[in-house]
């Protein structure tokens, strides 16, 4: 990891997963970001970023950014801690916007290598229930399972968080 | 917890978690008590019934109450087990009688706090998959991770069952 | 296990769950068999069948049995390692032929236990989601559940992948 430190903090819906990041970020001692990758396209959306505005105090800056995260990270200086909230919205917005994803998940996997700041990512666990009816379903936890493997196997951290407690996967959350 | 012994048994259908939990009770030396909180809607939930309650012998006391488990626990004296069984019908229930989650969910954490009782509660994981289209579902499943939120929390002991095993997350499964 | 070696692999949707059971039947030192039940029904499940094989080399014999894993696993020599890829397709392609489930899979289970060559079975965990409507995905995650839970119950070794990192439910991978 080159000094800086890439954590991915995996976990379903309602799992305490965005807390925990929370937690992770503010116990590194560095410049708390908050990378947003949602878009508000609905009331229940917006709902949601509300709470979870609502939660941040004064020590975050926050960055709403729906496509370009890799740019995002790529710009942070030093010193500063990263929480990406988080890749499957978007991995949403890339298959929205008609992007193509695996030249996508390269440039976000290389903005994540050579990044100086420290990231700590959230990501959907979606691979552990039965598949829906639906293309869009199978190729979305295709897409969304191979995007988690390839994240994890860069990060030196992984927790599955189940009812708000972390199952590690590979070291430790940072704090 | 005050002497007394509250665990959290997660696990997907099918899982092995009752199996489990039936252990644990048993293992306790305490009066077991199963407070069941399905209701026989269909032939097929009429048959799972009567399948768990084949596996229990005469030791067991049952209780069957789909909406009032707070009240039930309430009243249950030092020197007992319960088994809540389950959770997610106990959440089920109380939608279907359109009352408020949020306070029956705080009833009920307010009678898991102040219990005499011994409980092993078991709920369902259902976070880890894709959420299937419809907003029940995804409005179960959001509500459904919170109580498992807020029931881990409190809990000294909290186990995932996956193909009849357990991940302890905190704590061990008494015994 | 009377001295040969029963693993299983458990993982969602593009878990990695296939990748790691190869790395852990190559490690084994012995020669290896994959025995493949999926069935190329489509040009998506084509494609997958095609992906895995490229990745094997030339060590590997390969035997395509969508029903009779049974027959197949008694006819083994000790020193073989066999990759069941998958239980999950062996018991969908059960139930699409209209056989009876519980005495295939007694047949199956019977089979694991007198074999004479290693084996590392890989199988979805499909119960930690919300189940889709429809009654089928509900029995068929029923029967997937105990048909895990019960060659769990066999394996020596057990594992669950998450991001293509494993959790190890009993024993550790083989090599």
């Amino acid at each position: 990891m080159q000094g800086t430190d890439l954590s991915l903090i995996l976990g379903g819906a309602a799992s305490g997963k965005s807390g925990l990041a929370e937690k992770a970020v503010l116990a590194s001692g560095r410049q708390p970001v908050y990378l947003a990758t949602a878009r508000a396209g609905d009331d229940e959306m917006q709902e949601k970023i509300d709470r979870h505005r609502a939660r941040r105090d004064s020590r975050w800056m926050t960055i709403e950014e729906p496509l370009e995260a890799a740019q995002v990270i790529e710009s942070q200086a030093g010193g500063r801690a990263v929480l990406l909230e988080c890749l499957t919205f978007w991995l949403f917005n890339q298959l929205e916007a008609g992007r193509s994803v695996s030249q996508e998940q390269a440039r976000l996997t290389n903005a994540l290598q050579s990044a100086r700041c420290d990231i700590v990512a959230v990501s959907n666990e979606t691979g552990l229930g039965i598949v829906p009816p639906g293309e869009f379903s199978r190729r979305f936890g295709t897409l969304q399972g191979e995007l988690n493997q390839r994240v994890a196997g860069l990060a030196g951290n992984v927790a599955l968080v189940v009812a708000g407690l972390p199952m590690m996967l590979k070291g430790r959350l940072p704090g």
